[in-house]
């Protein structure tokens, strides 16, 4: 027989997902809820709205996994028909739950809504779950038990289905899982290619045993390294993994920007943080791309100043004060330009590092003669100055996501310049 | 037996997708480019890099579907085993490709890199397979076919898989599927719940056949209605779906805000465009989110005059010129501040419609009293002006969210009074 033990299958529902019309991000979520409690996600499947793939899929998932995540098809129309599914898969009865009848009844009473029927059906559950309460919505949780695995229903609305399990399910489950452990360690490089690392790291991947994975992550500027294992002993697991990452940090050093996983707008903003540094922007490519990256983190609003979304000529000479003749002489997209959006950002933010970046990331009407891709950052401080020339030659959309990620580790770059 | 014909499986390879720490965009887009040929997705998958895994869901996906799509597990390190698995399941053998090796070789020559041994390797391909071209990257793509099925196997970088898909893959799939149509049509609605959407379309539903799905996508301020048919013959099912869209349309007019799939920011812009209409935004809680989200499509540049984005109260003052006093008087987070910022970004850009946004999108310093997800969004022409207060109850990321989304759909607004 199969051990299904510490093992999870999470299984997602919604015609959307089949034909491409959103995308899935609760299955990432949910996966690393469940790591961090010694749970491994086997397989992640996506079903349409259909009863008989869905059941296909509940019958697979139960008879490998003792644990079944299902999400979406809980909502109060036609197309959603999750919840009768189940209750006839797990041979139930639909009743009415007080409790979540009179949580949705506040909840449009709140806001001021009439009530419809069609809502409080949402609080009929089938009467051989256990019901999850969904603070932040109306569609409850269920929770279902057969074969010795557990298989738990969440509305697909992510900020509800993670109120759900952080507050309902991961309690519950800690509880059953005392025994085992995985934990990933990811260490960040940038400036190297993956064959270039891989190759300072022969010998590295002939020594690591083999209950320990080294995975390699390429995105856009950088490279992650992430090491893996699961045991029963956490102490000794841990123990191993560190001495590795200790080892992969020694060897990678010059290439080494973060030791632990996180975007690079996260790194920049704890490092201008931690050393009392602010920043101003001029953007004209990346349009507000990189403040927004920056912005997605509290406390802010002590390091980012501001950013000039310069994204006419006419405005980076009203806004920034950049001569028409600079313009003309030196080309919107070039480095002195750039150069200038970056002090002039600096001055009229009074910041301590001031960034200008200007290129052209399509096909578009000013100055044909600059090859689509040619994008100029310049990063300056009272002291020092970084400038880089790129040349990105994907579309519209990913030159934009280079752009910013390239700038965020020129603003890495100089801080470490002005600590040295 | 089952029909395989016109059906695809989507397996994606990777322990990243399993821990949570990539999201999978390829799934999605794939299904789009394949519903657009008359290829139904029946099923996406996601299993780690794990040999067992992989050769059980490619068992099950060539059983059930004619097409099969494998991304991920193609790259030059130790952690890519998806090559010499297929080539193993497929009983291949692997042989150098010489046009591959040439155009790795040419591409390291152009970057002024070595070569190295593992890159040259990405050559290597089964003796059993159609090679894919990889123009945008080293690892090529690799065409299968066993049991009446086609299994495609591509590397995971997005770019270099949309590549290879639309150069390689499609023009060979659409000679082969040529009597299968799938056909979708989506009207965007806003202001109204999906509840009471669909209290108005209880006829509506009653009286759509069987073989067409209506289905609802709520999001942050929208929601969408879909409907989609599949048929052997294109011109009746196109004819039947339109017929029953106007009918949509009609039932629901007041709050229909487009007529196809497309995101607000890309209505916005293209409603802008259309009537030569420029903006210029005054963002602080958003942060640049707005501009970001604007700047995404080509042709920006003619719409979107500039976003000041200002997330410290000094640079409201020194940038947008709103007196300390006005601050102090009403609070930051107020109507009038946001208006203040919409008039000062409209005239500071020289736009024709200004936005200010102001808002406490998690806890911060400022303004404890007032409570956290309070947003402020004005929008101003020289005829009109729009206010809308948000109170949005969710995590710093999804007010975020909320606030823009709000704020387009008032920009939205501001230009049908314009026409008015």
């Amino acid at each position: 027989m199969i051990n299904k033990n510490n093992k999870a299958v999470l299984i997602t529902i919604g015609d959307e997902l089949l034909i491409g019309q959103t995308i899935d991000t609760n299955s990432a979520w949910i996966a690393q809820a469940l790591n961090k409690i010694g749970i491994a996600v086997l397989q992640r499947i996506a079903v349409g709205d259909e009863s008989q793939a869905i059941q296909e899929a509940l019958d697979a998932a139960i008879a490998k996994a003792k644990f079944v995540f299902i999400t979406g098809g809980l909502g109060p129309t036609a197309d959603d028909i999750t919840k009768p599914l189940l209750c006839n898969y797990f041979k139930g009865s639909l009743i009415r739950n007080k409790e979540v009848e009179e949580h949705i009844t506040a909840i449009f009473t709140k806001r001021n809504r009439p009530i419809l029927e069609r809502n409080l059906k949402q609080a009929d559950v089938p009467d051989n779950c256990k019901v999850l309460f969904n603070q932040l919505g109306t569609a409850p949780g269920m929770w279902f038990e057969k074969d010795h695995s557990i298989i738990i229903a969440l509305p697909g609305v992510p900020f509800e289905m993670m109120g759900i399990v952080t507050n309902e399910v991961l309690p519950k489950l800690k509880k059953l899982v005392t025994d085992h452990f995985i934990i990933h360690e990811t260490v960040i490089t940038a400036g190297q290619g993956e064959s270039f690392l891989a190759e300072k790291l022969i010998a590295f991947e002939n020594k690591i045993p083999t209950d320990i994975k080294l995975a390699y992550l390429p995105s856009p500027g950088i490279v992650k390294l992430r090491l893996t294992g699961q045991s029963t002993n956490q102490a000794a697991l841990q123990q191993k993994i560190l001495t590795f990452k200790e080892e992969l940090i020694y060897l990678l050093k010059d290439s080494i920007v973060a030791l632990e996983d996180k975007t690079l707008d996260k790194i920049v903003s704890e490092s201008l943080s931690n050393n009392h540094l602010t920043i101003g922007l001029a953007e004209s490519c990346t349009g507000g791309y990189i403040a927004h990256l920056l912005t997605q983190h509290v406390g802010a609003s002590q390091l980012l100043k501001g950013s000039l979304v310069c994204y006419q000529n006419e405005i980076k000479q009203r806004i920034l004060g950049i001569s028409a003749e600079d313009i003309n002489t030196y080309g919107v997209y070039s480095e002195t330009i750039a150069t200038k959006m970056a002090y002039a950002a600096k001055e009229l933010l009074g910041a301590s590092i001031g960034i200008g970046i200007s290129g052209k990331l399509s096909e578009d009407p000013i100055q044909s003669e600059i090859a689509t891709g040619t994008i100029f950052i310049s990063v300056v401080t009272n002291k020092h100055q970084i400038h880089q020339k790129i040349l990105s030659l994907y579309d519209r959309e990913r030159n934009k996501e280079v752009a910013a990620q390239a700038a965020l580790l020129l603003i890495w770059k100089i801080i470490q310049k002005e600590l040295a």
